[in-house]
């Protein structure tokens, strides 16, 4: 089976592995698939044949054979269907998994995500200060019910899956925002997230992609 | 099987269905499956009781038997695939409507939503017009990669399925607000979706709680 991916020919975070390929990259780690990875340029995003795969533009798209996907959460999802390893067998706590899942994106990350739009969009308005201060106590709010959901449990729900995947590449788009920090059972989910090999071997290749265009 | 979700007890918007619920009433009505509501309080809702069963203490929640849900695409992505009615068959069409649901709710709706925020948290700021600008023109920007994409479609991909009734409950946040009217395929995919007799029973049925406190 030959799966191919796409991912930014020149990463805007140098290779800290931000963009959202790393989370497919991971899954498909995490079940020991193989894969192809087909950079692209900000330029060629915005064509037809990439929108024909992604309606918005966007990395990363998956295909396997005739069958093309986007968005991250249905492409991991996808691999998790297909591969042990990423979901629970038992219906019930696979069911439950999927509502993490679904938190990850839905829930927590739009709040992060505006935290970003908010220092590109926003940065040299005289309001900025003042509404980042909004957006982090919105964020704040989220991290601490998350917390106190996850207190001192290893992952989510039982054993890792998919669920966590999302959710620790979600929290780290954090990194350096001092926010994670307040909530140190949330820092220390995210660096055992990090720790896990499949993770390791995903940030290995995406970063790979930075150092060799930087060599250009 | 006994299926039990959770509402508002009082309506926010005086019964005009925006609230979350309505999704999984309407998935439960398109397949015909039997539901009880339970009302919650706005206090009700930050308790532990209803944090055990939703972390970020909203509405809806899910319970069949043993099994708890959040998340209203979880719960929806479940129960399509529980019951025929949502989601093709073909597990490759299946796959691609999946798509279509993440992109409902984390590429279309995180912006749609931030406009309703930005009415919340910033209406009396100074630099509130401002910023309402900004938010729209990264909402056209997405209505007008999905016009694009659906095109003179009936639905995002073949048959009605999930993926639409998750977009369609997700485009009309935007009622009053003026932008889909810029899309008229859009408007018009909207105005399919809500005559479906399914969502016509989900969208009564969440009235009439509405009607029934504003009697008391
Ligand atoms: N909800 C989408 C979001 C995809 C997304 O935001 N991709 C970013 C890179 S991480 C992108 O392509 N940004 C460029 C753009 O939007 O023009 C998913 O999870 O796949
Ligand atoms: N991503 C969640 C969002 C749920 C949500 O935002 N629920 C709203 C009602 S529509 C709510 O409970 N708001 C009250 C609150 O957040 O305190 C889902 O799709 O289920």
């Amino acid at each position: 089976m030959s799966i191919t991916i796409t991912a930014f020919a020149s990463s805007p975070d140098r290779g800290r592995g931000h963009a959202r390929d790393m989370r497919v990259r991971w899954a498909l780690e995490e079940v020991g698939l193989p894969y192809e990875v087909r950079l692209l340029s900000f330029q060629a995003m915005k064509e037809p044949a990439h929108l024909a795969l992604q309606p918005f533009g966007q990395i990363p798209t998956y295909e396997e054979h005739g069958l093309a996907l986007f968005e991250t959460g249905a492409i991991v999802l996808h691999i998790a269907e297909q591969h042990p390893g990423l979901l629970p067998k038992d219906s019930e706590a696979r069911a439950r998994a999927i509502s993490w899942m679904f938190a990850a994106l839905s829930t927590m990350e739009p709040v992060i995500v505006e935290r970003e739009m908010a220092g590109y969009q926003e940065g040299d308005r005289s309001w900025y200060q003042e509404r980042l201060g909004m957006v982090e106590d919105r964020i704040r709010r989220r991290l601490g019910q998350l917390s106190a959901r996850l207190g001192d449990a290893e992952w989510l729900d039982g054993a890792f899956s998919a669920a966590d995947l999302l959710m620790v590449t979600v929290l780290r788009r954090l990194e350096g925002a001092g926010l994670l920090e307040e909530f140190p059972n949330l820092a220390a989910y995210v660096t055992r997230g990090q720790a896990r090999p499949a993770y390791r071997r995903a940030f290995e290749a995406q970063r790979a992609v930075f150092l060799a265009s930087a060599k250009d």
